[in-house]
């Protein structure tokens, strides 16, 4: 049996690595210098304030040392080379170092990193250069629109021209209609931060972040997968993600969480329950949007064997319990209870579940399904419920959140109107991040809030938009800019694969 | 005319071309890791603990984040390349900072750089790798005993191993037989030091130092010609630094005091009226010790050409006056005055200039040099010979120094024994480093001063060995380690072709 499932997995690497898209380039160049000014109105209390207009001809240059801070005047995904000559009376080796930043914050503050992610997703280079002349071609691909070229010589002039970056994404940007006039300024323009976050994050898979975590996220996946079929319909990199994660599942079968693909395709060492469960619907929607019934066919059995994973954290009359094992995600709100939201996750895949295996003609599966999902949707009833309230209720402190009722309503479990009941509750536990927001404006869609879902859109994505975002950012409290889950907003990827579902509502 | 010039210029830099010599490596292991630990005793304040020993087949590994310091066991001058590699489960970029030690005080101390040379000069770099496995090689060359690694990964440990050095130089160490061991142990263990040294600086030109400048000095030059003809014996490097000199004059036929090979050969910004007339001297100890009279009589002309420039700034009574158009170097002590030194200077470099134009039979420019010469040593005893002291003094201070009775003595101008003399003068200027400490021991050595001399070279040479020097500094001064002409200790160069001549006075 191991060996079976060793070659499948093979075979399913191979077509994933036969689904690797075309990339497309651009070449973009700096448009201005800029200085960081300390600003309490901007993001995270710096702006970038213009010093000089600039031309792809110009030349930066100077004498003994420098600091020059480019804006490239748009987000950026891709390698940075610059041409570099010194005087002829050169004496000493030309010490630089770059730093590229998603936002001003990044070069604003040194990077003295204290944060619990590894620090090479900061982006820095330093290069000590004994003959500087010619092209040079810095060896990473970086996610920026500033960069900071520190430089110290000698005794003569040192300067940098053709400054540029050759951008890389596998979407295709002609595939995309811009929205129609008869939306708001407000949402046309996060419809575009949106479709940019996307087209950045899209590579040979579609990454979290193109400056980090650079990997393919299950849970993202279904996000950008969901936009990508309103927007760039690049099936073949959802095929290349879908067989990426079926031929890397563990010894218990099990999908991982997230996954690299170099220097070889390998599994993270992350389990998400709720990711696991998002398999069976993320197959299902390939499905729909490709029309590539093989490939579910194909699939199937992982996506089945996913669900019956999550299944036996359910007890026997259908209700989810933490047994500590797994990861359970939803969102990074801190203090969280996760139960009845898991509750809801699982319900709504064993849902899905049951629709994917209708388009498939798997009668058998179907039948275990459907009770499954029968029996998990009674208990939320019977043990999340709380008719006083009228409200779904997580844990032994019966927890009122906004993620409970977006999870319930999303899977169908609707005994009151809770999306609008718990706008009544101004301590109910609210989302932390955008990928939470997400499923909060979903399940407003879902329970016909249309009016409040597309305010929600206005308001949090809108406010990011405000604050000049050119993509939308992974973690966003607009209370607190520097809020991150890593212990240092620096870190934190602002070009963010789960942040630009705002695209999907707009356009599905 | 300027198209002749032009034209030798281009003919003596391919000569200078043909004469690059075969460089020899060889492979230096680490053999211990250290810490680096306050030591008011030691140099600069900072000690060396070995933390564990090291042998060539063992492995750096760590998880998230580490710092290594390697001791090398001995000063290395060449590239450094090591092999990486990380856990399967690895997850973020390999964020690695290396930097460089001569000496402990580099990596003990931050690179917080104020001094007045480029920063390019501190040797370190740091590299983000995106998929770390295989060998990395270190782009540059590096000069050092210390290698710290600064890394930080991500949840996943990092190994590192087959970490070495392949060493460069030009001297062949095999053509050194070891000291007589009549010569006491410090004697031998500071000619030993003395020739690695040497060694290190011996690449395609000899280099005044191989972390810092990395380039040919003119007086640097003489030096390490003069112990090179008692050791190495590489006369092919000692003709190709002529003819790169002769090849790089200026448009006033001027030779530059210092020169770079690459990225193409070319002269330094600096004019130093001393080094200018050492070029004769140069050239014929070159003669003398190579027996390449061809050389030395297709370059007479332009030896010649640089004791007529330096002339230009000796009266018609035969004193010399700084017209302040001229660097006067002769040593780094601040407040020296040079009138005397540079009076010395060039009265050996014309008597010099007698003997190799009688070498070469050129009676015509032996009969002005001759003339110039006597002038010269005359108007030194009458206008800076102090009868009452029975010393020379310098400039309308009529100041008192090392510097000038070291230098007329060399040049022969003896009036009374000045080096005997300055011993009693406890306020005399002192040399503040060991280019001037060379030639006192000369000095002394010519004034039939042999103990004195080997005391001074015991004492001065003696004090480096004694503070753990695995080559001789640029810089030392007793009382202040940390002194440094550029403003900061980490900066100057702990492996200087200046201070190697130790080995000249006890081998020729």
């Amino acid at each position: 049996m191991a060996n079976t499932t060793d070659m499948k997995s093979a075979q399913w690497l191979k077509v994933a690595q036969k689904n690797t898209p075309e990339l497309h380039h651009k070449t973009i160049y700096p448009q201005r210098t800029i200085t960081m000014e300390q600003d309490p109105g901007a993001f995270q209390g710096w702006g970038a304030k213009q010093q000089h207009s600039f031309n792809p001809g110009d030349v930066l240059e100077a004498g003994r040392e420098a600091e020059f801070i480019l804006d490239f005047g748009e987000y950026c995904v891709g390698q940075l080379s610059f041409a570099l000559s010194v005087e002829e009376k050169y004496d000493a080796p030309l010490w630089i170092k770059i730093s590229f930043a998603e936002v001003v914050s990044e070069i604003a503050e040194p990077f003295e990193y204290q944060g619990t992610l590894g620090r090479g997703w900061l982006q820095e280079e330093i290069m000590t250069i004994d003959y500087p002349s010619g092209i040079i071609q810095l060896p990473r691909r970086y996610a920026f629109r500033y960069v900071k070229f520190q430089i110290c010589g000698g005794w003569y002039r040192f300067y940098l021209k053709d400054i540029a970056c050759k951008t890389v994404t596998s979407a295709d940007v002609k595939a995309i209609a811009p929205l129609p006039e008869s939306f708001s300024p407000v949402l046309r323009r996060i419809d575009r931060i949106s479709l940019d976050t996307l087209k950045n994050c899209m590579q040979t898979v579609f990454e979290d972040g193109p400056k980090r975590d650079r990997r393919l996220w299950l849970g993202d996946f279904r996000l950008q997968a969901l936009v990508n079929y309103h927007s760039f319909k690049n099936y073949e990199l959802c095929k290349r993600c879908l067989y990426l994660f079926a031929g890397l599942t563990d010894e218990r079968g099990v999908i991982p969480s997230c996954l690299f693909e170099k220097p070889a395709p390998h599994r993270g060492q992350d389990f998400i329950l709720d990711y696991t469960a998002l398999f069976m619907p993320t197959l299902l929607e390939y499905a729909k949007a490709s029309g590539d019934l093989d490939t579910a066919a194909e699939l199937w059995p992982v996506a089945v064997h996913q669900l019956k994973t999550v299944l036996e954290e359910v007890d026997s009359e259908g209700l989810f319990h933490d047994s500590k094992k797994w990861w359970l995600f939803i969102d990074w709100q801190e203090g969280l209870d996760k139960q009845a939201p898991e509750q809801g996750v699982v319900i709504f895949s064993l849902k899905k579940g049951i629709e994917l295996g209708q388009m498939l003609n798997n009668s058998d599966d179907i039948a275990w399904i459907k009770t499954q999902a029968g029996k998990m949707s009674a208990a939320a009833v019977k043990y999340l419920f709380d008719p006083v309230s009228q409200l779904f209720v997580s844990g032994e402190t019966r927890q009122i959140s906004w993620a409970s009722q977006a999870w319930m309503t999303i899977a169908g479990v609707t005994p009151a109107p809770v999306m609008s009941n718990i706008a009544t509750v101004p301590d109910a536990v609210k989302p932390a991040g955008p990928y939470l927001y997400h499923y909060v404006v979903e399940a407003m869609y879902v329970a016909g809030m249309e009016r409040e879902a597309q305010t929600l859109i206005s308001d949090y994505w809108g406010k990011m938009a405000k604050l000049g975002a050119d993509t939308f950012w992974e973690i966003f409290d607009p209370e607190n800019h520097r809020l991150s889950p890593y212990k240092c907003h620096q870190i934190n990827s602002y070009c963010h694969a789960w942040s630009c579902t705002p695209s999907y509502f707009l356009r599905a």
